[in-house]
């Protein structure tokens, strides 16, 4: 039997080696198709957004790695490539992680880049993807994160079969040039940019090609990806279950993929998710799960915006590491369904705030990251450095 | 090149051979949690059921099979068994096809049947299915169908990953009891009667299990069990690219599971899928895909409502017969996205009911199988015949 | 400015005087269109459920008013009629409060009630509301609740706007009938029992006939009866500026109409309900805005289930009145996005378990009511002395 | 009794005096948040849109009027102001409709325009209102239509109440500039571009302040913008009810609001909406309807796009116009559930092409316009002639 001192201190350890990777983009200008709104001091190439991005790992602890997304990240070799990335990113005391492919922003793509029904811009795009690899092995990263924007916008426009034939010879084509310690991590994705069909539109499709590629292949779950009421726990699970779950972005929705911060339009989903994970042992350091945030702070603060999603996930981690699960496990064996309910309910009703002040603390952070951040002075330092030049948003 | 001439042939011999199997529980009452009206006329029994079901193959000749749902068509084995059943089929000049097993009516199901924590109560329904399979050998049928209705209400009720090692292990059981030519074909559904999670709520779920079992284990799409939005058109393309589609269970939706006749609903969704259908070459008889309705008619005449049903998948099926495929392809590789989208189109705009017409009266059926059934007097001789007894309904 | 401690007096005050009003049938037999399962104790007539709602009350304090649903709530008046049932609510501790109508389970209202096409359905529904004001009479009832059940479930079933109109008639005839202290409040739901259109499907039907109808017409929101994604406070907010919010149902749904406990998928959004009503000042007693339950335990126990249901809402209700509103507003009108969205979480993020167990020991009644309740023997008395006789259920 | 001769003449006499209104962004480019992809020979001015707009006229026949958005298609005074523009579409055979307020492109606009918190910012929004009322007196046109995109992306960011009340407040001053002949036409929209709350959310919300303002304020439907699984149609049927359907915003969607071609993803939705508009008696030019499209052509030509569209609102509208009405009433009012869904479905199961294609020629119009543009070399002209210069798109 466990005591509720053993599941605080258990979730003290497991705390203090969580960590949470953030995007490169999120600290660039993002919006909707009809505005991106510009904020004084945002980054105008990847060097000031992997500063951005330190900030929230000097605040938090929790987040020393930046992922970024290829070609917006790229640094012109002239200048000496991907190395002053890499170096300044260590300067930073953060390290580059995953790498994401960009297929959605060459006029070439429009109809489709890996399923497109021209074999030149499948080539176009499958080189893409090389080249991405190339940047791994440039950065040290280990993850080639493959969201696929492809799709139709109207029935008939193209024939989904063949597009899933394209899409399945293309990935193999990338997975031949991984590396033995590389991974593929496939994202699916309910709708958008594209309103009939997306080629990899939910995780069945996502794991069937997986399963195809073979073991270095794994299914990524973005939050923000599902059919309204899906329950992504169960996903989470499901994936769990057949060794399959490579990686999270994590964000928030209330509607489509509205990619607000995480844990802010459904804290109880959130906590349900980080609850599987625990349930799944999948928490710890080599679990192959990579926890990412993906995000886009239209109206708020980016740097901040980040921290408090960090803190977010920090909190309903805590939470789901306080479930008493002997008992629980007992009630549910049971039947005893108002008892089960109600001790999963004990650990979310549960103030986490303390016990993550504490955490932090002992490891000699702020207890309150957003507001240390906020007194820093950062803010205003970048707004009146940054002036001039082309701000950071979702493009070059 | 196929002329339009050409493709009306093929169109008009595919559709000749073209065979939709009914529920027996469609002739019984139905109806929501709130109330279930009772009709005139209503079968009381088995034998009834199917003689209203063989009223529908005598009006559209496409009809000559019959699922039944175990227990509720079960008949007493010291009246002969269903033996007495089948023979009253083949008089009616119907068949028996699916067996559906039935595990929610039980008062031991409440937590579960196949996925319950109860070790006793997950043998007492592996026995159902495993009694299925000897009414299956006693009725020739070669298709079980599972439609698993377990699920949870509340998060922590029970562990859903335990739930889905034990559905495996209590799917294996029952698989190991199959003939070398009997299938199970595995029912997926969003939501209802739980309303936390489902055991096999998408698509993915139910694959990986058929996956696990066997060649013996194929997906069933029921249209009407999918989140809001969801394209079943691609999961149906999906699945026969998996070579995993076994069945569908045709029935039609605006918000939750409806269960209102075939095409009702969204009528141009029936073409869709039905476009997928004649473009993976799965109409053809042998393509071990079996076309099936599952439906309730609440507040309509329940024969007349099947007929109606079996019209609009035919009418559906005779504009995706009609596509030109040959210039959709062209137009799909060419990228002319309108001219795409048009082709598709003029086969949806297309008023398919001469051709129809056409297609019954070249076999001796009447044009409008609708308006030939209502003259016939069937439902005044059933409601005057069908005095007293209990009105066959969702029960036994 | 008020302070954090002025704040936690204001909210122990308030919360001591929040009442909430139990639904008789939640204590009845509940289940969905597959199946009832029947629970051993359950009510078998209103004097018991009466009872059983009693029992909330005496271990929360805050449930004194029990809703009645006619005609499954009526008492024979050869036995003394409805006086009897008054009587016994006052020996229990409770009173009687809204009274319901049920307009969905007589046969002639298959195809509508209030809407039906044929004006001797539309008399038999308006009579039957008539009757329900009798009842209000003779039990002290001040609110007439009415929901709806109308619809059609095919397009061209019947005409929507006709139905309106027929709609409107009756409401009047009905509105007509009250006395002066009486009120209609109108309820609306998205889908279900039907499933094509509803007559009353969202808050602006409703509104547009109350409006209609005069000052003693309000609306009823039950969370549970939006489209997926709705914001719900948005409408609280909306309806409370119109001074037309008349009462709550709570429940709470992942999907469809699940009328699972308040508060148990969505905590967060029931906070944020009740952060409106704090906002608007419709918490205190004599707002006009009737506080109830309306939910199903398909599952779970019944009577541990309200008093759950009860604390949760008790629950969300503290943790609005502990926002800080002054610092939210001025966050508010400095457009500054993560503080004000941080000055709600943080209200959010607090365990006001220990606040509202203070609150319950002032008042001499148990911190933990579920607790309370699940030793006080109850369930085991009923279950041994209830044997015999039909349990309760939606039905008569 | 009208027979099916006198419904076909009817049809075509109500066809041949149908418009349809363009709006003059759906001729620039568009696209998502992702990506907008370049159109050669996508206009540069607004004088290339409405050339382009009246391609669509001089095929169609049915859409001579073309909608402005300000600024977007503001003229520089110093070049003769909006007139040289009015008389640019006389030459082309069309008129300036509807002018369309964007407030959602100013970085002012952050955080709301006629709701912000900053009254300075309100009043910008009001001014620039009030300018738009000029372009109207300028260019002949009587609605104002006002899509409010203001909202909030996160619980707490603003007050809901409060917003209202400055919804209401600059919206009156607005209504205050009305010349007696013009209207203000009011859009709600579910979600986007803010993903918490909009403050115009749905149609109630737009009503009640049309309600608040006076008889020269309308409710603008948008098919795009419902929560999902929302019945337009009787959205449709209650707005004329209450005599304030000011206007539509045509298109289609599969997810959210995706701007598609109207009656490309639900072609059945919309003749069901057109029916509610025949049956309401609001085809006839002077019902105060304005019929518009709303679209977006990501990924396909956008003049025949306008011109695809215009015929699927005309096949809607023709099939609307074949119901058997007297057959419908009677089948309704006795409760016949499948022949009066079998009237409906009997008018849309109709192939109306031929019908339009004898309008259109009857009046010296190509039968097909969509056939007869592509083969006009208008495309091949324009992708010659627009060279250099900015293509017009969602910006100045």
């Amino acid at each position: 039997m466990t005591t509720p001192e053993q599941r605080r201190q258990d979730a003290v350890d497991a705390l203090a080696q969580q960590t949470i990777e953030l995007p490169s983009w999120a600290f660039g200008n993002a919006g909707t198709r009809f505005k991106v709104f510009p904020t004084a001091g945002v980054p105008r190439d990847p060097f000031e957004k992997i500063s951005d991005a330190a900030q929230v790992h000097r605040h938090t602890g929790a987040a020393p790695r930046v992922s970024l997304h290829i070609p917006w990240d790229l640094v012109d070799d002239a200048d000496g490539g991907m190395e002053k990335l890499v170096a300044h990113a260590a300067d930073e005391g953060v390290a580059i992680g995953t790498i994401n492919s960009n297929v959605f922003q060459d006029d070439d793509y429009k109809l489709g880049s890996l399923t497109n029904a021209d074999p030149a811009v499948r080539r176009k795009a499958v080189q893409h993807h090389l080249r991405c690899l190339d940047v791994m092995r440039a950065t040290g990263s280990k993850d080639l994160k493959i969201w696929l924007p492809d799709g139709t916008n109207y029935p008939g426009q193209d024939d989904i079969r063949d597009r899933q034939d394209r899409l399945a010879e293309s990935l193999a084509e990338i997975y031949a040039g991984l590396d033995p310690d590389m991974r593929i991590v496939l994202e699916y994705k309910f709708f958008e940019p594209y309103f009939y069909t997306m080629d990899i539109p939910d995780w069945g499709t996502s794991l069937l090609h997986c399963l195809a590629l073979g073991e270095q292949a794994m299914v990524v779950l973005d939050t923000g990806h599902h059919a309204p009421g899906t329950n992504i726990e169960f996903i989470v699970a499901q994936l769990l279950r057949a060794g399959r779950l490579g990686a999270f972005d994590f964000n928030s929705r209330f509607y489509g993929d509205d990619d607000l911060m995480a844990g802010a339009a459904d804290p109880f989903q959130l906590f349900r998710i980080m609850n599987e994970i625990v349930r799944g042992d999948a928490l710890r350091p080599d679990s192959g799960v990579n926890f990412m945030l993906d995000q886009c702070h239209n109206v708020e603060e980016k740097v901040p915006g980040q921290i408090r999603s960090v803190m977010n996930v920090q909190e309903a981690t805590a939470k789901a590491l306080l479930v008493d699960r002997e008992a629980l496990g007992e009630a549910q064996r049971s039947g005893d369904v108002l008892a089960a309910n109600g001790l999963l309910m004990d650990a979310y009703s549960t103030d986490v705030r303390p016990l993550l002040a504490e955490v932090r603390e002992s490891r000699g952070l702020p207890a309150d990251p957003y507001r240390a951040f906020m007194a820093s002075g950062y803010l205003d330092r970048v707004r009146s450095e940054r002036v001039g030049g082309t701000q950071a948003g979702w493009g070059a």
